[in-house]
């Protein structure tokens, strides 16, 4: 175990950046999430995934994912440049590594979003991170989300609503929940900011070693 | 070890009550902070205190501090009726057992205000309650505190800060830490509340039975 780091504010000092994990099931919301997050401009690194994926209309490459051929992550994945990925619904996702160690050189804190499993990864890679996971008021919410979204058949929403349900379960390594609801994206918002903070004050904060 | 409460927001409940206490160096701003956080309304019941100093310009019995005389604050002690209590500086100070018992009913957030040695105590009757430590920017701002508030002499204004250097050693027992920085008030404000949204989130929360 690394030794304890007293809250370097107690002299004076900046705080400690923070590595902050958020998860969630499919179509909870994160992206809506860390998108007002940007537009609030929150002081923080935004850790951008690459993704097999097409881009979904009003979205920007580089800036909501690294959208990449199905060829070039797979070159990705070979030459060991990813920090973690996953094939989910048939689409690669991955963590760039020179994305997280720019990220953590910059001296803000660390935002990374991710699927639950992913999360999973970056917990026994970085312990010390901040775990929040996203949570639905309720699987109907969940289900009208996705059904709104309109990028997925209705086959495929079913198959991510019977995900959700197991993903749900993974809520017990977090260490946080934030409840997405319908229309108080601000709420959740609010709370991330405030989780944010308080890890901050912690005596002894959560220093993350990548 | 109790069993682990799940956060009861998942299951579309109110989220648990806290017991938040607050700490910190004598002259470190603790009542101030206090009044600015009921000023603001947060929805918190606060647990007032009694005590047999005499009262302060502005002060008011009963709201923020039980003022009772030396000979009453003896009785109460007879009689069992304090939760924690302590002569400090020569004068008594303590917890009412039916102002706790009281707030803890209320099904809102309470919030305790205590020197660092009756935060050592609450800390062996309720270890799952949240300890905020207040700590003074620097010392030289703890000692402005101290004379501007022209209630101690310049003896026991050198008697506090010596003090006031062993009870910073104490911050190591504490969960969090808050810098009350002169003029900046609200900042310190702010953090407490982001503490206490954090809590509130945490999976598993801190749930405290007295």
């Amino acid at each position: 175990m690394s030794p304890l780091l007293r809250n370097p504010q107690l002299d004076g000092k900046p705080p400690v950046p923070l590595l902050v994990v958020i998860s969630g099931p499919s179509g909870v919301g994160k992206d809506s999430v860390l998108m007002r997050m940007r537009e609030l401009a929150f002081p923080f690194h935004f850790v951008v995934t690459a993704t097999s994926r097409p881009i979904r209309p009003g979205e920007i490459d580089g800036y909501d994912y690294h959208f990449v051929s199905v060829e070039r992550f797979e070159q990705m994945i070979r030459d060991d440049e990813l920090l973690e990925w996953a094939k989910v619904y048939g689409q690669y996702k991955g963590i760039p590594k020179s994305e997280v160690r720019q990220a953590m050189a910059s001296g803000r804190d660390v935002l990374l979003r991710i699927n639950v499993d992913g999360a999973a990864t970056i917990k026994r890679l970085a312990p010390e991170a901040v775990f929040i996971f996203l949570a639905p008021a309720s699987t109907e919410e969940l289900r009208r989300r996705l059904t709104v979204r309109r990028t997925e058949s209705p086959e495929e929403i079913e198959r991510r609503l019977a995900m959700a349900s197991q993903e749900m379960e993974q809520v017990q390594h977090f260490d946080y929940v934030v409840i997405n609801r319908e229309d108080r994206l601000d709420e959740a918002v609010g709370q991330i900011r405030a989780i944010i903070i308080a890890e901050k004050q912690r005596v002894f904060p959560r220093q993350v070693r990548l």
